[in-house]
């Protein structure tokens, strides 16, 4: 039987627009994986009357509501009260979650009072099957009523998409016959509309598993998934696409499932004893912080500098005074010094150097905005990357990191670097 | 009169995930500026059917439907056809939106070929006060029908704001008296539901303006909003409750309006033509990457300083071998000679030194994760924070960072900073 599901998102600060409702993206693209159909999203402001009326039309075309959001101890907080009541349950005290809401003040949050509000959080509807919140303090849950399964979750990104991981997807995963399963292909260096010209005759031709682009900044993702009884048949009906996919992208390909440039070039690393260390400018920390992002990052990266002003290039990282003067912080042979005066100070294998101008406007040296010299550094030489990157400031330092990432895979790759 | 508008956002990308539904979110902030109610949002796929039954839906709830999406010039772009015949209108061919979509061809488009179908966009619902797209081919309109206000705009970002904030922004102010206006008071350093505690009285006193509270990563906002016929009216309404919530909450306030500590610091820094340097290690340049996000960064940032392996505190900042060995890096006193460090090497004004385990797990030192040292060195002396943060990585990093830029913004505005 396949299932219908509504996502129901509650909360005031969505209608006045102070944030997009990432949330029913983010389920969305999990119950796609799951093949729950959606046909619609609503969004409804902290208000039990017209929660209550949402829901009254969504079970109308739905057999599975998931809500987000109205989980919180605050008084305008009443998803649970509402759901309850609109499916006929009692809401009764979770003993267990009140005690995990407690270990949650007393192990997270030390400078804070826990008060009756947070108790409130542990009433939940009864029968339910709790959710578990690692990462806040409103547990979530998950019951059946009526003909419709209801689950419900905090609304909060950081809170709501692990919980619907961890939680809602093995829940609903046990209402399918079919499982869905899926491998992410990512690419770096070829753009979106390229990538799918090269495919369009095998995405054509399939039809189950199937294979589908998305863009993501400054890199590219292909997602290739499989209806079938079991894992194991699914992953038999993807391995030959993905091999197709490899024969025409190639090298371009940095990752399957692993979905970030730093997660790849942090495992190639690991794998071979090597260490890396950065020398940035315009991307301010960002190569250092993404790396760092991963735990364990102690083993690989030795260290960044953030050597933002020019003189700080000099007396940090040991670039020649004369070539700062003469070509200007941002120039080939500038990123060049800086990656070797990274690997050399912080005694890594490997060192970055990014210098250039982020942007929106341009500096001193009138260079456009977006230009950007990444260099590589190794005990074999360094390598520079020119880029044009326009003149949109976010942008311009994600994909110069991204360069930088990518320049280090190539080499620990084995693969041209340039 | 006051009126109530429903998004419907039409697109089948929406319900698969793809993308965000940053339209209902833009659209509903400037709605709110005009005085305009919205109650709910609804996505919907690119289906004629369930279209109307949202139409259908959405007409008995609001007297104003804005719909995105679905103008395109492809056979699944069906919200025109769908809308009018919902309100009884024909599609009559405009002769001008069509002479436009030709020209817009001719200058933008260089490379790409007209078709009927793009000739089908020039088809509008009659008597209708057409949109006119600037930013690419789909015209959007607006019409009057049965009590219920219709305006369409096309789904594309780019092309769909710009067209509301000229075309619908002007439409729609005609049809409303009171305008709604707002303020965000960013408080760090205590929890959500302290300061709702705090506020609860006056939060429950107020109806004109409101004042809600919002949790945010490691901090909170409070938004006041009021409802007046002027901008001015409006401000002296809010007013007198910004000085109240100020009066309760005092300098825990670190911004009225400006959303982010380190816009709050980089400000102070400014104002008082002072620099700040940086010297990291379990951040791993989170803070650098943070304060050099703002545009302009280099007026107020000297740099940072990513020491990650423990040596490269002693090479770089100069941090006493013995300490680390006797103490272990992550201890109070080294934290206070990084942050002497980083304002030495990178000749700042003040330094920040930031060392701690991000986790999730310990490391050989055997401190629990979330255990982490913050350091403000200044001409005045060094003051050190000790805090525990929890195990979760992203949120250890993020709230450590958050105290970095706390303590800089009492420094720079005279408060106590430990």
């Amino acid at each position: 039987m396949n299932h219908t599901a509504e996502i129901i998102s509650v909360g005031t600060e969505l209608l006045l627009g102070n944030i997009a409702n990432t949330d029913a993206r983010d389920i969305s693209t999990m119950l796609s994986e799951l093949g729950i159909n959606v046909y619609f999203h609503t969004v409804v402001g902290d208000n039990p009357e017209r929660l209550k009326s949402a829901v009254a039309v969504a079970r109308t075309r739905a057999d599975i509501i998931i809500t987000t959001g109205g989980l919180g101890p605050t008084y305008d907080d009443l998803t649970k009260e509402t759901l309850a009541e609109a499916f006929g349950k009692k809401l009764v005290f979770d003993e267990a979650e009140a005690r995990d809401i407690e270990e949650y003040f007393r192990t997270r949050l030390h400078s804070h009072a826990m008060t009756d509000n947070n108790y409130r959080q542990a009433m939940l509807p009864e029968g339910c099957v709790p959710f578990h919140n690692e990462c806040g303090t409103a547990p979530g849950c998950a019951f059946e009523a009526e003909g419709v399964h209801v689950l419900m979750l905090p609304g909060p990104p950081s809170e709501c998409i692990p919980m619907f991981r961890r939680c809602a997807m093995p829940y609903l995963r046990r209402l399918s016959e079919l499982e869905i399963h899926s491998h992410n292909i990512y690419i770096f260096g070829l753009g979106e509309s390229y990538v799918e010209d090269k495919l369009r005759p095998l995405m054509l031709r399939l039809k189950n598993p199937t294979l589908a682009p998305y863009a993501l900044e400054g890199s590219v993702r292909l997602r290739v998934t499989a209806q079938a009884p079991t894992r194991e048949e699914a992953e038999e009906l993807m391995a030959p696409v993905i091999e197709e996919v490899r024969g025409t992208i190639g090298d371009y390909i940095y990752g399957i499932d692993t979905g970030s440039l730093e997660m790849t070039v942090s495992n190639l690393l690991r794998d071979r004893r090597l260490t890396i260390a950065a020398a940035e400018s315009c991307t301010g920390g960002l190569f250092s912080k993404r790396i760092t992002d991963i735990a364990g990052a102690s083993e690989v990266f030795k260290g960044g500098a953030v050597t933002y002003a020019t003189e700080s290039k000099a007396d940090i990282l040991g670039v020649d005074r004369d070539t700062l003067q003469s070509l200007g912080p941002v120039s080939q042979e500038v990123a060049a010094q800086m990656a070797r005066g990274a690997r050399r100070v912080f005694h890594a294998d490997l060192g970055v150097g990014i210098t250039g101008i982020a942007g929106p406007g341009t500096d001193e040296s009138g260079l456009p905005a977006g230009t950007v010299f990444i260099a590589l550094a190794s005990e074999e030489g360094t390598t520079v990357r020119s880029l044009h990157l326009g003149a949109q400031r976010d942008r311009v330092r994600i994909v110069a990191a991204n360069h930088a990432f990518d320049m280090a895979r190539r080499y620990l790759t084995g693969l041209p670097i340039e």
